[in-house]
This record gives C-alpha cells, sequence and structure tokens, in this order.
C-alpha cells in the first residue's frame, strides 16, 4: 500500500503557502482544498507521468470541443457525479416542515436562455408528424411550498428531446427551438402544455466523456426525462428534471442525476385528440426568505443569479 | 464547518460502483480515487454550481488554447504543483547508496522531439549577435550512478530561452531550433556544447493558468533554468532542469520545480573567447536494473516509454 511518507511531506503545504495575501478568502480556501485533494490523489495512487498527462490531453481535447452548442467539460464532470452532487450541495434546503420544495437535478449542457415565451396551453412540438412520439398533456400548479399558496408570474421553462433522442440543437432536421418554450402563470398559478413522453437517449460520446464511460466499461445512456427552470419573483430558481418511471435506465443515468421525488407517471389519456398520455405535475417553490433559513447559508445569492 | 451528513451518504459510492466488469484495475483504481476525491472536495467546501461551472469553463478554455505549441492544460497543472509533484512520484528511486542517480524536474510545456543532433562542442546559440546573452561552456560526464562508469551512446537533449524570455517555438524571431540540441557521448561519456546563462521568464499569463495566478495573488516567473531530457540504452530517462544559484525567483519558482540538487553554479571562464561562463555538471543515471530495485514497482515501464 503506498505511503506518503515515500514522498517530501512538505511540498503540498509549500504550494497552498504560496498562495498571497490578495487573494480573497473563497478564493484561498477553493484552491487550498482542491490542491490537497489533488495532491493525495496523485499520492495515494501513485499517478505517473503519463497517467497524468493522459488526463491532461483529455481535458484539452474536451475543451477544443466544447462551444456554444456542446459543453465537454461539463459532460466529463456529469459521467463523474460531479454536477449532480454540486447541484444537491447547492439546492439543499433542509425543511423540518412536512411539505419540501420540489428537488432539483442537473441543468444539463443542452439548456437555452432564449426558448419562445407561449400562451398556456399551447404545444412546445413543432415539425413533427402526428406519427413520431406520444403527445402528453402536461399540467399543474406553482406554489409556495411552505404556504401552498399558488404564485403568479411563475415562468415554467421546458425542453426535452425528440423521438430520435436529439434536442433541438444537436439536429439540423428539427425546427430551432423545437421541443422548448416558456410558459408564465397567471393569479391561479396554473400552468398547462402540450409535449412528447420523452424517451431514453445517449449523451454524446464521441469524445472524452465517452472515453470515460468506454473505459469504466459503462453505458451512455439516461433515462427519460423533461427538463425545467422555473423561476418566480421573490422564490429561488429551482433547475430540476423528471422521470419517466417506465423508461429504461431508471434505475442507472448515467450522470447520476434521478432522485426518487422527481420520478412520474405518465397516466393514459381519454377524451383529447391532441394528447395519448395526461401528465400532471405540480411544483413547490421556496421563497428566497425561506430558502435562507436552510443550512447552506450564504449559497443562495449565487444560486438566485445563475 | 460543513459536515458530510448534510448530503446523501451514498452517492459517490453509486457513482464508483457504477463501473462496470470491463474496467481495468488501473482505471478502476484511479477513476474511484478521483471521483472520491473531487467529491470530498465538493462536500467540504459546499462547491456552488456557479463555481464549479466557472472550474469547467476555465477548463474548456485552457483546451481552445492547447495547440502542438502550447499545453494550457498542463500549464494549469503546473501552477497548482500538480507536474512537479507527479514527476517525484514516478521517478522517485529511493537508494541507501551514498550516491543517487540525477533529481528529476518537470519536462514543462516547451519540450520538442526533434531538436537538431550536433557534434560534441557545437554550440545550440544561432540567430543572436555576441552582445545578448551572457555565452557559456556546459560539459561534464554522464555516469552509472551505482558504478560511476562513464555511459557510451548517452543522448544529452538540452533547451533554454533566448534572453528575451522566450522559448524558440514562442518568438517569430528567433531561427527555428535555436537554443535546442542533442549530444552523444562517446566512451567516455563526456558531453560539451555552448549555451548561454539563461534568465528568469515568466510562464505565458493571458490564459486560464495566468488567471489562476492572479486570483492566487501570485507572480509567474521562473528561476533561469536549463532543460535536460537524457536517454541512453539500458537506462531510465531523467527529464530534469538544472537552477542558477543566482537566479532570481529561486525560492519561488511559479511551478515549483527547483531542488536544491539541482542549483547550480556559473563560474567566471578565462582563457575562451567563445564564453565568459563555465558550467561544469555531471549527470548520473540508473540503469533499468537499479531503477526497478527502488520502491516504485510498476511505474519504470511507463517511466521509460516517455
Amino acid at each position: 500500500m503506498p505511503s506518503e511518507h515515500r514522498f517530501d511531506p512538505n511540498f503540498t503545504d509549500a504550494v497552498i503557502n504560496a498562495t498571497g495575501p490578495g487573494a480573497t478568502p473563497r478564493v484561498r480556501q477553493l484552491t487550498a482544498g482542491l490542491i490537497r485533494h489533488l495532491h493525495d490523489f496523485a499520492r495515494e495512487n501513485e499517478l505517473t507521468v503519463d497517467e497524468w498527462m493522459a488526463g491532461v490531453e483529455l481535458l484539452n481535447e474536451a475543451g477544443r470541443m466544447s462551444d456554444s452548442k456542446r459543453n465537454e467539460g461539463q459532460l466529463v464532470c456529469d459521467v463523474l457525479g460531479l454536477e449532480s452532487l454540486v447541484d444537491e450541495i447547492t439546492y439543499k434546503l433542509a425543511s423540518t416542515a412536512a411539505s419540501e420544495p420540489t428537488a432539483t437535478a442537473i441543468l444539463g449542457p443542452f439548456y437555452r436562455h432564449d426558448a419562445p415565451q407561449l400562451p398556456m396551453g399551447a404545444s412546445i412540438v413543432s415539425g413533427l408528424d402526428n406519427t413520431e412520439g406520444d403527445c402528453t398533456w402536461m399540467h399543474g400548479t406553482v406554489t409556495d411550498f411552505r404556504t401552498g399558496a399558488p404564485i403568479a408570474g411563475a415562468v415554467v421553462d421546458v425542453w426535452h428531446t425528440a423521438p430520435n433522442g436529439l434536442y433541438e440543437q444537436q439536429d439540423p432536421d428539427q425546427p430551432e427551438m423545437n421541443l422548448r418554450g416558456r410558459f408564465t402563470t397567471g393569479a391561479d398559478g396554473k400552468y398547462a402544455f402540450y409535449c412528447l413522453r420523452p424517451v431514453p437517449y445517449p449523451i454524446p460520446f464521441d469524445g472524452p466523456a465517452g472515453r470515460i464511460l468506454k473505459a469504466l466499461d459503462r453505458h451512455p445512456f439516461r433515462p427519460a426525462h423533461i427538463h425545467f427552470l422555473l423561476t418566480a419573483p421573490g422564490y429561488k430558481p429551482i433547475v430540476t428534471q423528471i422521470f419517466d418511471r417506465k423508461s429504461k435506465y431508471i434505475e442507472d443515468d448515467a450522470v447520476f442525476a434521478v432522485k426518487d421525488s422527481l420520478v412520474v407517471d405518465f397516466v393514459p389519456f381519454e377524451g383529447d385528440a391532441k394528447a395519448e398520455f395526461e401528465l400532471p405535475y405540480d411544483f413547490k417553490m421556496a421563497s428566497f426568505e425561506d430558502a435562507k433559513k436552510g443550512p447552506v447559508e450564504g449559497t443562495t445569492e449565487e444560486s438566485a443569479s445563475m
């Protein structure tokens, strides 16, 4: 078993102590922690120059593949569970109340800031004929998790993949902004729209993240899910996903984002020629004031600025 | 103080256990170790989504800046001390003998594989007039560290910066391969060449590595040094640097590569119109057989393939 004592015992402290007095406390804390963990990792595993350089080349290649439509560095973190963990850390809000805000899940690399603003009840499906996908009527209410009151002016920003497993920006055959939309609630807090029942799909595996998965003997698939970003005046934003209980890969998501409370049931729907399934789902948001009562002090501001 | 118990205690194990049976033992070990340290780092410091994403963007940018002439990912590691540490780990060879092989130092990002092969005693300086730099006569013997015998056929591959602080590939005004050369020893194991007394210079600080240094309130300078890669049939290659004792930054190298045994003295030199300084330095190499007696079993092969 490797022992630290074989190596210079003062080296890591020397690197950390090189930090000057002008560094902010948070930068100082984060870099010291990162340096200590990276060095411990290298010593514990007797990392060789060749192994380290292979890692550098993998990260450089991830950077070269990344642009406005693809974030491979993020994807590398995702397959290592880091985005899901950071998501849990940032949005954690311990509550002793019987009710809790909607759980969060990772943003993922396919979010676009400027999805179309649509009238309530509209469809986010465009450019597909009626035979593709299972049309779904999704609806619910956005409420304050503590008071249960409906939230007016909440924006439900939704996006999901087409039946071929691709987001619109990955697929030249889909219309711009297909399967994306933003819906703003009225006084009753209700939202509703038509979408498709999503399908499982692989994360892009033609780059470094895919090579990591292959080396780890893992598949690249995610269970079927729909993404949401909820914002509302005075409330902490919620980034989340809901997952189809009947989907393959629900137990082994390639990016570790599934949480029990986010698993939902698509219900066969009668009486609407435009939808085969109904998906009722309510979102519960925490006001900034309530969110600050949580134990993760000091992170609320950053969360809000996302 | 943050406590792990606030977060899902099973998450990291779940990520590690997703590794399939087809992963090699070394890949399994390294990724498990990396995942555990990255997750612990995130939990201990309550890393936020915004902070993590800033790190991802920094690494993506480093990748985009990297090409055949610049390796910014490597430079990011260097300012965190990681390359020097991995160098120490890989090349460590504990010896109880009175003599030890020449210590190693990092390769750095400016090595080129195809430096010109020059006759013994030649100059690696080209394209500079005589007033630039302090010309130096460097010479010595390459020996077996255990027997003291000279090593024939050893290749001394040397490179250093011009007086303006730039390596030739960074500087369109320098001739191709300026201040680089390869010299092969004869039966006496002796080598000799003319070079310049090097100067301190900053690592490139116009990218992510520079932003890290700035955030840490650190300077980007390296003390004056000359790089070497030594190879010889049957011997473990040595990647190293020697450092001018009188150089500024000898105590605070931006990439943490200085070791006491690699600090040298440039001696004023009389009797050679072509050199103002003499630099005698002997290199001691370990045979693969001796190297394998060291405690770092299993890393010799990788080192040899570098």
